[in-house]
């Protein structure tokens, strides 16, 4: 933290004698232009990541470990995937309860709301489907880093995408929900109708379970499953969650 | 809450029985199929936006409210907008410092840092700034709901892409500060050597300031500027946007 104070206390008189770190793209001998760039003087470093080139990684001097002690908990992504019907939101919204009454803080991401607005400009075309998860985890990951457990309640029935937003977190801090609920009791419940109207023919594009696949998680950190005919009740399967959070130490900083 | 309460307690044995509000596009007969539906029982509201027709809201039981009440602190948006190099990242960082040693929960969006992450897949041609600005208003509305207060910082040229972002947050949770900073002390600083790069024609594409105009706010809630010729600390800058979240209520529940 030393340096990070001294690197505040750095009068903005000074900034200009500090180095750019800015790369320059040796290709064409041109730059792309960051449209966020700054007169940082809590510029502590410089990266270059896959799909970014020549933008400068801002590290700011409160990181993810201080928002921790300050919440008392870890940041983490909870995914929760899943079959149409099969009670995604629901555990959701039983473990923001939940959790939130032992006093955790924690952000549903439903893919259904952030289609409101993030993910607004997203058809239901193959493409957009794969960039509307892809999105959803970016935030997710923002969310865990700001220290918040973050709930991702999504369909995301392919593997690869799945994969693809565990792949930007770090190792556990992924936490992967398998809502395994036989396609004949989502059916059953279809909650929305949709089944109805994907059976119809009545549904733009493929749906999920009916004419599409859904490829279930090989290695998923909780399955929640039926016991016999019966379902879980929303606590006792956000208690299942909890206990995990608990055992690996999210639940404290 | 009660009636949440009583929702959650719903067996889901019952979900089946619960009505869909899932709209169907008259126009075609076909609906938008929800890549992200579930058999939630907390679903209390469904409501229509524009831009995505047919996705049902969910509404969580744990809402803003009860978030702030956790983090004793009120969610919203600090934007920090200005030229590069008139030390948006400067004042972020010594804002989120100053209110992190107050207790309270900060998430700083740096729009270089999101362009490694969320807006990888965005370029800098001016449609794609747009959308830069777009996503970043988005994800800023999000962590304000979560009930964090988010600090933005962004060149974010352009008025109507700054409005566009405080249009879709309540009033007064989106706070505006221009670093009212003049161009030939910004052109001096440079600290990512960019200036330079832009008037030797190196940039890709145009650079604020240089060959492309920067639009200052007509209304911001707080201007930092310079007295006389000297900048101010980061800290004095940070107690001047601290003293107007205080004023405003926004650093208690």
């Amino acid at each position: 933290m030393s340096t990070s104070t001294n690197l505040l206390r750095i009068k903005a008189s000074r900034m200009s004698s500090m180095k750019s770190s800015t790369e320059i793209n040796s290709n064409e001998g041109r730059i792309n232009t960051s449209d966020d760039s700054n007169g940082s003087d809590c510029h502590e470093t410089s990266t270059k990541r896959r799909g970014s080139k020549n933008i400068v990684w801002h590290k700011c001097s409160v990181e993810k470990v201080d928002r921790q002690d300050l919440l008392h908990q870890k940041g983490c992504v909870i995914w929760i995937t899943g079959l149409s019907g099969s009670g995604k939101s629901t555990l959701a919204c039983a473990l923001t309860r939940a959790l939130h009454s032992r006093g955790k803080l924690t952000y549903v991401l439903d893919g259904d709301n952030v289609r409101h607005g993030l993910n607004s400009d997203l058809t239901f075309n193959p493409e957009d489907r794969v960039e509307n998860i892809r999105r959803i985890g970016e935030v997710a990951k923002l969310f865990s880093d700001a220290g918040i457990i973050c709930i991702a309640s999504v369909i995301s029935p392919y593997r690869k995408d799945r994969d693809a937003c565990r792949s930007i977190l770090q190792d556990g801090d992924f936490i992967e929900v398998y809502m395994d609920m036989p396609l004949h009791v989502c059916e059953a419940r279809d909650p929305k109708g949709l089944y109805r109207l994907a059976r119809a023919g009545k549904i733009k594009g493929s749906f999920t379970g009916v004419d599409d696949p859904y490829e279930p998680p090989l290695n998923s950190e909780i399955i929640i499953q039926m016991e016999g005919e019966v379902c879980s009740p929303p606590e006792v399967m956000a208690d299942k969650v909890i206990s995990y959070l608990d055992a690996k130490g999210y639940l404290q900083a």
